[in-house]
């Protein structure tokens, strides 16, 4: 009622005239159908898979409660004031020095700016990278959101099919030399959406290729340290150190509502991505950089880490067993060794938005495969989360996609069978 | 030893042959020098007036601790978690009540969208807003800020020069009708660099102009709540809400590091406002908005702010006390309202750059003009930042700032009479 009052204010020439001009670039990102599907999937009485949120249970609130008070008591005046646009020191240097724990890479730490979360390492290298019509090339399926950060610069995508073990390699060699993207995203481990993890004989491949004709490789890695094997492939900076962007966050590991994340590239790059970063938003936030530093100070995180992979193993193993149980057996799935996510391949002639209207009448959410290609594909595919669901609720919410599934399968391959004869 | 060491391990042919090659929008980016004059500003041995620091002993560090530590111990499951592009709704109903409040708007909540500061609003208005080579008018002085985010987009700047009362209307009536800019971008209030606050007639007078035009208007207030004598200028969305877009931010008067800023835009600009965040960093660190909501929640707010005023008015007045007793007459000087800056033009001939070599050489940092104007002018300014010096300090800066300047005004007439001899 406010609003329609506030609405008749106007002065009516004004009301009825304005037709606003947005950019160009806003008719080509992709609006995101997955916030209206996330919307109808926090709905209490749904059991979602559809979301791709960490598991709140695990965030170590009273370790970060007490970092936080410690932080503002002791040195406010600091952390609350304005900061450098490359992000606190320390924390810089925490995640230099991981790099060369966990993966023997040597890392400096002016190759090291703090982003608000990975998200925004996507909206910078965009910036820095791509005009517009620049080609990029990406798995199929890819990452949504960086299908949606890099649309803003209005790139042409160029997808590479992901298999099993990495992505085709022969298809990313024709792209490289018939498209010459200006880079290559890609997330290697246990990635979003498909939970696959490349093999190193994978990661050797493409690195060669890169080299070979130079192009830059983003290799966004929020899913690293969510390795349920313990195995550390390595990252291909490893390999083709000028050319490999390293995005990293503390979402999945600490908070993502803290939104802290880093972009792990060469000096020249990172100075580049610097000035867009001033130009974006000054710095990010620095109470949250340093609650971060206090808590990663106390040496806490290798313990938490290793409770949070226990925990998703056993959420995804559980997924596993349950769709092995109740799932049809043309329908197949990755079986991811890290990450929150699995992906299913429903029979051909199955439409993944058709499942979806099904199983939300049955309560369940599940998120349909077609955003994360570019190329328009994948309209059989599911991404599945695991990570936010206990195990009796997956047990539950799997058993009736399940029956969904079942009968889903059966009308189609009948109504195929009835196409067939015609 | 450790970085030369790797560099070494790279492939001969990637070290040599890397070339990057940036997108086009980063080479009509001002890198700025300001981070260079602010390194150096901030040796401790140096009376800078050059930066942009609100007061950082007056930040409410006990209050902030105590909402940090409550909210993250008492809902740390939801407060750590991610949470919608949008941000907190307590948090912008408190943002929409407060433009009631203060300056009898009717402002609906989801006209209200949270961003990383008032800087990130620019970022997002540049990609909802601006194609390449798009027109821009901005005042003549303008917020630097602006002038570095919106140039990621390549539009083309009009200067319209501000006045002591506000901006020159013939003037901007002129580029309204000649240019037909995309938005005109201002800070009406207590305007950074200038200090100077628009009349009442001004804005009216603006407001007509804009309303002829269909021209968006943004208005970056993120000095409004600082006014020393307690008026409330109306805001142009009094005059024209469908055309005007309101900055806001918690930067200046509860904390800058938690980089806490707002967008109130008619919806359907809010709306695309929303895709764009989206894509650029999902959302604002959802935990310093639940610590700032849990802060004003107490009702603390208009008593801070009153002392935050009650002390930059001091500092204010005590600058130019200093300056009227040290500095040379043909050196002029704002007379700020509000906010955190003043403004000086010193004769023509002299430079500010020459001014801030000679000053430094006295350890005393001020910050030249040039950067502020998008038209080549301004190479006589001076911005000078009080917010952030003690009274004792202000008054040793600004002695050995006006011997400087004795000396150099003195130089520069003389040289300029021998020219005229010439």
């Amino acid at each position: 009622m406010e609003q329609a009052a506030c609405l008749n204010q106007w002065p009516a020439g004004v009301r009825n005239r304005m037709n606003y001009r947005f950019s160009s670039r806003m008719k080509t990102t992709p609006r995101s159908f997955i916030r209206e599907i996330l919307k109808v999937a926090e709905r209490p009485d749904i059991i979602s898979f559809a979301g791709g949120l960490p598991n709140a249970e695990l965030f170590a609130t009273e370790d970060l409660a007490r970092a936080a008070h410690a932080v503002i008591s002791e040195d406010g005046h600091t952390a609350l004031q304005y900061t450098t646009t490359e992000g606190y020191l320390p924390l810089r240097e925490f995640i230099a020095a991981r790099y060369r724990k966990r993966l023997g890479l040597d890392i400096s730490t002016d190759e090291i700016l703090i982003t608000n979360g990975s998200q925004q390492c996507l909206d910078l290298l965009g910036k820095i990278f791509l005009d517009q019509g620049d080609p990029v090339a990406i798995e199929c399926p890819g990452y949504l959101g960086a299908i949606q950060a890099f649309s803003l610069y209005q790139p042409e995508f160029y997808g590479v099919p992901l298999n099993e073990n990495g992505p085709d390699t022969e298809q990313l060699e024709t792209t490289l030399k018939t498209r010459h993207p200006r880079i290559f995203y890609a997330v290697p481990n246990s990635q979003n959406p498909s939970g696959i993890t490349w093999s190193d004989e994978s990661r050797r491949t493409v690195a060669d290729l890169l080299q070979a004709e130079g192009t830059i490789f983003i290799e966004d890695d929020a899913y690293g340290e969510l390795g349920f094997s313990g195995n550390r492939p390595p990252s291909l900076r490893e390999y083709i150190p000028g050319q490999t962007i390293i995005l990293g966050s503390f979402s999945k590991i600490v908070s993502p509502g803290m939104r802290m994340g880093w972009i792990c590239a060469p000096r020249e790059i990172t100075e580049q991505a610097i000035t867009a970063k001033q130009a974006s938003d000054l710095h990010s936030n620095y109470l949250s950089q340093r609650i971060i530093a206090r808590y990663l100070e106390e040496g806490l995180l290798d313990n938490h880490i290793r409770t949070i992979n226990r925990a998703y193993k056993d959420q995804c193993d559980h997924m596993l067993a349950c769709i092995r149980r109740s799932f049809p057996e043309d329908v197949t799935c990755t079986r991811p060794d890290g990450g929150m996510f699995l992906w299913l391949t429903l029979p051909d002639g199955c439409s993944s938005m058709e499942l979806f209207e099904r199983a939300l009448a049955k309560n369940v959410a599940i998120l349909p495969g077609l955003p994360f290609y570019t190329d328009g594909g994948g309209y059989n595919t599911v991404r599945l989360n695991f990570s936010n669901s206990s195990c009796d609720r997956i047990q539950t919410g799997i058993d009736l996609l399940g029956e969904v599934l079942e009968e889903y399968v059966r009308e189609t391959g009948k109504s195929q069978a009835c196409e067939g004869k015609k």
